[in-house]
C-alpha cells in the first residue's frame, strides 16, 4: 500500500517522506514526534471544540443555577457575539469555563467529554466532531509508527479533554497527550483517597514557550519532528529544529475555505513578535497547504462515531 | 520458561500471579502499573543513590569553588555525620544539592547521571550501582509486559535523574518515569531556544499524596497495580486499591540484612500518621519479604555495566 495516500504527490510529500527515511537511521529513542492538536489534528473553527464542550457544560449549569449566566465571562460567551468575546478575552473566558469542572473526579470529567465529542455534530460542517479529524494526519501517525516513532500530542487545550478522546480518535494513549494542566485536590472517601479537579490551572497555559518546558517535563527529550499550525507552536517548532542531527518542523496551512476554513497562523492566546508566516519561511519549516497537498481533508465517518 | 524465577514458590508469589491472571481479562488501557524506585526497583541504602550522585557533584563543585563547602546543608552532607544530616534535614539538603544542576541543559545533566551510575561502585555492596537493581523486580516487569501492562516508575527522586538510566536499567523509556520535577528557564542560543535547569523544584516533592496527583497528571488514569516500600508510597497504594474492579498493592519489605539491608517502612521525607507496617496490614496489601520470597536479590552484573 502506498504511504500517505491522502497526501498529493509533489514537493511537500517528497520532503516529508525524505525526512522520515533519514530519521529511520537514528536510534529509536530519538524518534520522537510532537503534534499540536487544534488545527493540526482536528478542526479548530469556527471555534475550538473544547470551547463548544465548555459552553455546553455552561448551558447545563445555567439551567440549574440561572444567576451564573450574569458573570461577565459567561455572559460574553453565551451572547455568541465575537466582539464581546474579544473584549473579555478568550483566555479569561476559558479560565472561567474551566471552573465548571471543579469538584469532578477525572474519570467523570472524561466521560462527559466523550459523551459530548462522540454524540455532537460540528456546528457548520454537518458531520460528527469525531469526523473532523484530518485524514492525512492519521496517515502520518500510521507512517510514524511504522518507522518506530513515538508520537505525542502537545496541545494548548486541556490535557484531560484531549486525553479522553485521543485513543479513539488518533490511537494515541492518554499518557502520550499533554496540554494545559488542571489542579487537583485530594480528600478521603469511603474506599480511600478521592481526587477531584479544582477550578484552577496547574502551571501555565500550554502555548508558546510553555510547550518547550512541557516537552522536557513529560517526554524528557527533544523531538525531531514537530507539527503545528499557529504562532503558539512556533517555540516547539524552533526547539525541535535547534537539536543536533536531522529534524523537521511541519506547519499546516489553513487555506482551503471550500473543504475546511481559510485563516492565518495567529494564535488566539499568544502574542508573537513576528507574523507566524514569516517565522515559518525564515526557519525553513515545511508549510503544508491543505488545499494543494491534501487530496482528502477529513476522515470518513465510521458508523461507530455517528 | 517459568515466570518470576527468582520469586520463591509460596503464598506471596501465588497471590501476585493470581492477580496478574485476573488482570489479564481487563481492557488493556486499565492495565497500568506504578512502581516506586528507591528501595522498590533498586537499593536505597546506606543512602539514596541520587544523594551519592549529588555529593559527587558537590565535591567537584567544591574543588572549583572551595567556599561553597561552608554552606550549612553542604557542610552537613560532606561531614558524613548522620546526626548533622538529620539536624539539617534531608529535604533541605536535597534542595540545596539540586541547585548544583542549575544552568545545565537536560541532555548534559543526563550524561552526568549516566557517567556516575554506570562507572561507580556501591559503597558497601562492592558491586556497580547498575547491579543493585532487584532481579525479581526485573522479572515482574517482564511478566507485566507479557500480560499487556504498561509499567511506569513513580519516584520521589528527581525525574531527570531516574529517566537518565531507566531504559538501560529497567527497559522503561524516559516518558514512563515521573518523580520530583525541576524548574526550567528558556533563553535564545545560536541555533534557537535553549532550555536549562533551574535550581528550584517545579511543584511538590513527589512523595505521599503528591504521587496520586502526579499519576493523574502524567498517566491520566488510575493504576491497578502499585508497588512501593515506604510510607511515601502509602497514598499511591491506597489510591490504586480504591479503584473499581481488581487491584493489588505490593510492598517490598527490607528484612534481609545478609543479602541487602534490614529497615522499616518509614519515609525519609514524609511523616505518616500511623506506622507503615500497620497501614500495610490494615489495607491487606501484599507484603513481600526479601529474605523469604526472593531467591535472588540483585541482578547479575553484565559486562556492559562494569
Amino acid at each position: 500500500m502506498t504511504e500517505l495516500p491522502s497526501w498529493r504527490p509533489g514537493p511537500t510529500r517528497d520532503r516529508l517522506l525524505a525526512f522520515l527515511d533519514e530519521a529511520s537511521h537514528l536510534p529509536v529513542e530519538r524518534r520522537i514526534a510532537v503534534l499540536d492538536n487544534d488545527g493540526t489534528m482536528w478542526c479548530e473553527k469556527p471555534r475550538y471544540i473544547q470551547l463548544d464542550f465548555m459552553v455546553d457544560q455552561l448551558r447545563s449549569a445555567v439551567a440549574k443555577a440561572p444567576t451564573i449566566a450574569g458573570r461577565t465571562e459567561y455572559a460574553a460567551v453565551l451572547s455568541g457575539d465575537p466582539q464581546r468575546v474579544a473584549e473579555v478575552g478568550l483566555p479569561a473566558i476559558a479560565l472561567a469555563l474551566a471552573e465548571l469542572g471543579a469538584g469532578l473526579e477525572p474519570e467523570v470529567f472524561a466521560d462527559l467529554v466523550r459523551e459530548f465529542v462522540f454524540t455532537t455534530r460540528h456546528p457548520t460542517l454537518e458531520t460528527p466532531y469525531a469526523s473532523v479529524v484530518y485524514q492525512p494526519m492519521l496517515e502520518l501517525l500510521q507512517t510514524l509508527r511504522a518507522r518506530g516513532f513515538t508520537p505525542f500530542v502537545v496541545t494548548g487545550g486541556g490535557t484531560e479533554f484531549v486525553r479522553a478522546v485521543s485513543r479513539r480518535l488518533y490511537g494515541i494513549p492518554p499518557e502520550r497527550v499533554v496540554g494545559t494542566l488542571i489542579g487537583y485536590e485530594l480528600s478521603t472517601g469511603e474506599h480511600g483517597p478521592v481526587l477531584r479537579r479544582t477550578g484552577e490551572l496547574f502551571g501555565a497555559l500550554n502555548e508558546g514557550p510553555a510547550k518547550i518546558e512541557t516537552i522536557q517535563r513529560f517526554i524528557g527529550r527533544r523531538p525531531i519532528l514537530a507539527v503545528g499550525n499557529t504562532a503558539g507552536d512556533a517555540d516547539m517548532l524552533a526547539y525541535t529544529s535547534a537539536g543536533p542531527g536531522p529534524s523537521l518542523g511541519v506547519v499546516i496551512t489553513h487555506d482551503d475555505d471550500v473543504r475546511e476554513f481559510a485563516y492565518g497562523g495567529a494564535a488566539a492566546s499568544f502574542e508573537a513578535a513576528v507574523p507566524f508566516e514569516q517565522q515559518v519561511q525564515e526557519a525553513g519549516w515545511l508549510a503544508v497547504s491543505m488545499r494543494t497537498d491534501w487530496s482528502t481533508v477529513f476522515r470518513a465517518a465510521g458508523p461507530e462515531e455517528l
